[in-house]
């Protein structure tokens, strides 16, 4: 053998446990884990299209809706975003991106990679949409697809929904929303705010771990799918062969690829643990504990990097780093004593400000408390006082 | 709220253990389930990058390359299978298929979506190419590409690869490969043998649970990637930017996607295990469990589909169905008495024969015995006696 058995392999696996207060992955509840142990089966097994099933009973809920077209991506959030595109597009179509942090950009590059004609209606980062703006956005570029994000995690922005649809509906476009880092904090409407795709990621507020992307498409974009000249050019997210695998077609099952049948399992559980909960529960705790974050934080003196209230998107805060202050210090801090991670800015947010994510199983007030009681020590390791901030 | 929680999922998750002695999935061992109890990691955490680290060890060695782009894509096989089209072809480029089953026939329609110009070159289900046949189909159709499949899992069927690498390279083609179902099953040298691109499932011997896909990239096959004139299509697969997250490259990993933490370290203990075991051993003891279980078929009665037992591939056992049987009953029988699975054919192989897969985890010889005995009790139970067949 020319390569021989590596010797890294022989070492035990060894795994630190941390507290994921950044902008996810989260932390993955005992239950949701222990899911993954269950036994494989087939990817068409009768018991695995019943778990199936009961998937999309939950996201039927946490999306509010009664599509018949709803499922997963089988890969990560990203995969979600890719999907949107690759079924959504043809060669010239006009994409209309609402953009105002990180995912309008790479919404847009992927949409230029399917040699869409991508068209950018920009806000700065830390603001968001008006119903107006989009309007005329809308009646100037004529979109047959309009993308917003509900919940623009590198800004810490939440962009409302509601009356987007009707826009749409009036300037005949669709209306595609990325609700990864949002999807469970706050409210979403998909079929009473118009939402024709909408799709998140499994990693972040229900709080499994990351590898499918929830999707759902509207019968009016199922119908954009069907009436494509060209074909879908990703076989692997084509939704109308999604759609038959998950059975939200009249079809039998037929084979289309192997699901990612234990990442299934453990979601899921983490929707079970969702829905017992409940949204209004889910939805108020969100609420509650972002206000005492960024109440506690302003305490110490920070400040929050949406100056708005009401333009926050509770699970993922963003928290304006004071000038002079050395912002990976203090997240070393924060990783190096506690082992919990915050994280830094992401695109046009990256070393403006610091990232506290409160996600699912993460999301509680102790997690609050630790998370203020480590930002005051680590300012005042950093030289920070608090008059000077 | 329109739509209400769920009563499917109060209930609690009841996942029944079977033998799945079909074409993958296959079981996990208790290890690798166990694996992904372990806290999720952040995507790019120096634990989770050195853990990727160890998986590109082990692939390495599997694979047998010392090429610098090995790593997953973050979905299963078929991932890998559009991860390689999508990478490699632009519109208009010429790729060869040498199809002799279902996944020549995916690999057309993936390669057709991404407006290649596909030239298929055929053989009938059940038989393999020859050195001859596609030096010839090479020099006629001048393919910038070919593509072949070392494990055809509709057929059983084995592509010997020796000396395919040196004819791609004479007719300045690449090669592209699909071990998705014989990687660890029989002998594998992308190096020795001249594979540009190559790609698995961690479904099949590798024994961890469907999830991703490892591939790997030969230096020629990157440089075809950084000389296209238009972008990968594809962002979620591009193999640059994969590259550049699991470390392969010299820059810093820069964030692209979240990787399916929880599925990696499944498939970290997966290799460990192989590489514990070695490849030589592996080899054999696919082999020799093949050998058995047709040797013992033939003692029933029962004939393998691929005659020349040379041509066949061990980890996918495919076995005539005896004319006047229902092959569904058979499986049933297995299934509905001994929660095994077996499964009937796929694509042109359907309704024609059984498909036992001996793979990783599940190869083993008491597995053997347990399927020729229940092979023998379905057939009688079928009325077909020995004399019959």
């Amino acid at each position: 053998m020319a390569v021989t058995p590596p010797k890294s392999l022989t070492r035990s696996l060894d795994v630190p446990a941390k507290l994921l207060m950044g902008p996810g992955p989260v932390n993955a509840p005992p239950r949701v884990l222990q899911a993954m142990t269950n036994p494989v089966l087939g990817h068409l097994h009768p018991e695995f299209c019943m778990v199936m099933d009961e998937v999309k009973d939950g996201l039927r809920y946490l999306f509010q809706t009664q599509a018949e077209v709803v499922c997963c991506i089988s890969g990560t959030g990203h995969a979600g975003m890719e999907a949107t595109m690759a079924n959504l597009l043809e060669r010239g179509d006009v994409i209309l991106i609402a953009d105002n942090g990180i995912w309008g950009e790479r919404a847009a590059e992927m949409a230029r990679r399917h040699e869409a004609d991508v068209r950018v209606t920009k806000k700065p980062p830390g603001e968001n949409f008006s119903l107006m703006e989009l309007d005329l956005a809308l009646a100037e570029h004529k979109p047959l697809v309009l993308f917003v994000v509900q919940g623009e995690s590198s800004t810490g922005v939440l962009q409302p929904l509601e009356g987007i649809g009707s826009l749409c509906q009036k300037h005949g476009a669709l209306l595609a929303v990325d609700c990864v880092a949002s999807l469970g904090g706050v409210p979403m409407y998909m079929d009473k705010w118009g939402i024709d795709v909408l799709y998140s990621g499994s990693q972040k507020v229900i709080s499994a771990p990351p590898a499918v992307a929830p999707i759902a498409f509207s019968d009016r974009a199922i119908k954009r799918v069907k009436g494509r000249k060209t074909p879908v050019r990703s076989f692997y997210t084509d939704i109308l062969w999604l759609a038959n695998y998950w059975g939200c077609d009249e079809g039998p099952r037929k084979y289309h690829h192997t699901g990612p049948v234990s990442s299934i399992y453990a979601l899921r559980e983490a929707l079970a643990i969702a829905c017992d909960e409940g949204l209004e529960s889910l939805w108020n705790r969100h609420r509650l504990c972002s206000k005492k974050l960024s109440d506690g934080l302003a305490n110490l003196g920070l400040e929050m990097f949406v100056s708005d209230p009401a333009k926050r998107v509770p699970t993922v805060n963003t928290i304006k780093v004071p000038e002079g202050v050395d912002f990976m210090k203090v997240i070393k801090h924060f990783m190096s004593k506690y082992r919990v991670e915050i994280s830094g800015g992401l695109g046009p947010s990256a070393g403006k400000v610091w990232r506290v994510g409160l996600m699912g199983h993460n999301c509680t007030e102790d997690n609050v408390d630790l998370v203020l009681k480590i930002f005051k020590e680590a300012l005042a390791e950093a030289g920070v006082t608090m008059s000077k901030l």
